[in-house]
């Protein structure tokens, strides 16, 4: 599959006009040019991908730097892809070639930390699993947590609007947000939103920013909301001799009014991959496992986990095991936190990332089965059962030459199946470059449009990040 | 003051082929020609203001009539104002001379309850109070409740992203969205988001198009969030003997991690006029008052009222009152429910709408008193400190001929000192006609051009609503 970039590649003459100009006009600005360097650059996790090789790769270290990269591509109508960790799973941050892989990861501070407010001010460089570090050696708490948060960047969070595990309760990146300041594709600068939790003067653009993957400018600063530090979590696994009861649990759950951290699935083959390789001691009849977690206070935690257990057993549980105590939580918790590499030793793994509305889970887990099924390929599925979010991952042989072939069919069923249970292509990865023909499907032509007028309006050259989402 | 529209009124000739265009496209569309019943539709609550008397007001009865009527007036370049129950507080509903004015009022029907997926699908007229009674008879809960929601419409409410009283705990009205049906400016129809609470497939057009008055699309039709009905809330009063302490209680709710569902606070005039009208008892002595309540299940309530309490107490309230029950609870809620009607009873109110970082409450509240002292105005404060969202309101002698004049010098000033805290001059009520020359000192230039561009984009004739927010 080749990202199908919007604008061809800048000639030759256009490339090294370009790089002179840059040299000329920001020699301050680390620049990496020569191919090995820039070849790390290539790819982010979405290796399946035919991404293009920058021409070059720009470490700023501040603003106006990114403004000045950014002004310097207007002119020569070089491409720029804003780039974080590079953890992404949508190719949203893949290479063009021929143009300027702008990476945040030296802008990686904590600019201010606002106590009374509950908010911090970030450059988008810095690593989630840090900032939640620093801000829990404070007694506070930044919620949004995808599972790559070891090693992602709070600006590609910003970029795809990341999920992750709590969403549930604290929701997407982007209602942890308060304000940004953007490079704009003239290399202007202007800031959106501030320290508000309620401000209503003008349109949403922080919210606009937010998820629009470094094609409608290129985030350099944000204030993202705090919580006080919840404590630590308590935990039960519940097993399910059907996906249909895992799902009532669920249900059940919902109806009740409870909101759980974590509400998480794996399905049997998933639980089988795991057990294999810790021997944790899974049930390994069961269709599924949901992971519940509770992180209130007091006597609160034991009375959420106590009503989903109600919940679980209800709906048919076979088994339910509570944590005794932190450790062994963090001994269940494994249970989903490897899951990926799990499936990931048994070949090559090709994630997805479905939404329904909650309610429609197991018509999901079905239609997903159905589909492995019909292209006899091996699917392993698990995700965030509280918000509809699924995960099935494609599983080949490392040296299964089918393996895009049948990939591309499957997941195009896929993605129909989601469609017509009303759910969404994309719950927290993106659309970026993988899924871009397909998102007219869901949103349909005249939607796509709007989004389109509104891309050309803030981005008229088609200079920032082309080929990725429209 | 007088509304700046944007284009200038069309020509009488423009507005007679107008109306017999419509006549001849739509004839089955209800139309208010006659000018006593278009005088109604002058003003919104925002009766300062000098708005203009629309030509026709449509009174549409479906997405395909709203979309008619735009078609015919982008055709003969006839500015559109989208309004619904108008009680709205920046003019953003208000007549435009010559404009046409579509009143969604009729479509006003809950269009299907989706109780597994806890979302419901309405259409823009239904009144906030109705939803939440027919939702509440299915126990269940639609959070947003703007202190209008007995009179405004939820079109109303999505136009200006609406506030009230439980956002400290459930958000303004753009976090109860998951999608949209809008008409946009030349009358084609899209949808965005759907049923999915996790959906990152494209721009977050939803969020986009609510809070953005009209000015970009109108909207037919939303799918909202619902919660389960939680319990009768739980309601405690604290008196304070100064604003700074009442703001220290607050700072160590947020600390604790409290989130009540409610957070409110008086100031004494407003104290004093609640109780002068219906001798509640409470304390006048006290420079503010809090109001807090928790809708938590079971034992969580009264955990959280104490909690919040002992919060009071080491802040050094001077008195505690708490609601022994849900009647008691009704009675004491009367005290903030009471205070605007409470001020209009004094004189004519011109009612405020600033917010800051929470923590900076009390130093907006001192700096009221101070703009309120320095233009020889009186000025009652109440509203949401839980997240820093005040309503100053300045009250006059019905026949005071200096009023507009008075007020126009004094929330001049009360934007600056907002702004100053790194506040909002509006953080729930809109820009809309009355705030829109304020916007750049908040946002800044550059910003309300970002901003201008999406309005060109999406309404390149400038037919919706003109002169509103931009």
């Amino acid at each position: 599959m080749t990202i199908a970039s919007g604008p061809p590649a800048p000639s030759a003459a256009a490339q090294s006009a370009f790089l002179e100009a840059i040299g000329r006009a920001l020699p301050e600005v680390r620049l990496l040019t020569d191919p090995v360097d820039r070849e790390g650059y290539r790819n982010d996790e979405t290796a399946y991908l035919h991404a293009g090789l920058p021409l070059a790769v720009a470490l700023p270290a501040s603003t106006a730097e990114v403004a000045g990269l950014v002004r310097v591509a207007a002119e020569h109508r070089i491409p720029v892809v804003p780039r974080g960790a590079g953890t992404g799973l949508s190719g949203g941050a893949a290479g063009i070639e021929g143009g300027l892989t702008i990476a945040l990861t030296r802008m990686d501070r904590i600019l201010e930390l606002d106590r009374e407010n509950l908010c911090v001010v970030v450059q988008p460089g810095i690593i989630n699993a840090e900032l939640k570090r620093a801000m829990a050696a404070e007694g506070l708490f930044y919620a949004p947590d995808p599972a790559s948060y070891e090693i992602c960047s709070i600006g590609g969070n910003l970029g795809t609007n990341a999920g992750g595990l709590c969403c549930i309760k604290y929701g997407q990146t982007r209602e942890s947000v308060l304000g940004l300041e953007v490079v704009l594709a003239d290399g202007s600068v202007i800031r959106t939103g501030g320290r508000n939790v309620k401000d209503v003067a003008g349109y949403a653009l922080t919210h606009l920013f937010v998820g629009s993957q470094g094609t409608l400018g290129i985030i350099t600063e944000a204030t993202l909301r705090l919580r006080p530090l919840p404590p630590p979590r308590s935990t039960m696994l519940a097993f399910f001799a059907s996906l249909e009861a895992a799902g009532d649990a669920v249900a059940r759950m919902t109806a009740a009014g409870l909101v759980p951290v974590t509400l998480e699935l794996m399905d049997r083959a998933t639980i089988a991959a795991v057990d294999d390789w810790h021997q944790l001691g899974l049930d390994r009849d069961a269709e599924a496992m949901l992971m519940i977690e509770s992180d209130l206070p007091a006597a609160g935690a034991a009375a959420e986990i106590e009503a989903a257990g109600a919940a679980c057993e209800a709906a048919g549980a076979t088994s339910i095991v509570q944590a005794a105590d932190a450790t062994e939580a963090d001994w269940l918790r494994q249970a989903r936190r490897l899951a990926l590499r799990a499936l990931e030793r048994q070949g090559t793994v090709r994630m997805e990332d479905v939404g329904v509305p909650r309610a429609r889970v197991p018509q999901l887990l079905r239609a997903i089965e159905a589909i492995a099924d019909r292209h006899g390929v091996r699917c392993a599925t698990f995700g965030h059962a509280g918000d509809g979010n699924l995960h099935p991952n494609f599983i080949f042989e490392r040296d299964d030459a089918r393996a895009e072939e049948l990939t591309e069919a499957a997941r195009a069923d896929l993605y129909r199946a989601a469609l017509d249970l009303g759910g969404t292509i994309t719950a927290e990865h993106g659309i970026g470059a993988s899924r871009r023909e397909f998102l007219p499907a869901q949103v349909g032509e005249g939607t796509v449009e709007v989004m389109r007028r509104i891309k050309s309006a803030l981005d008229p050259l088609g200079i920032l990040n082309p080929g990725r989402v429209l």
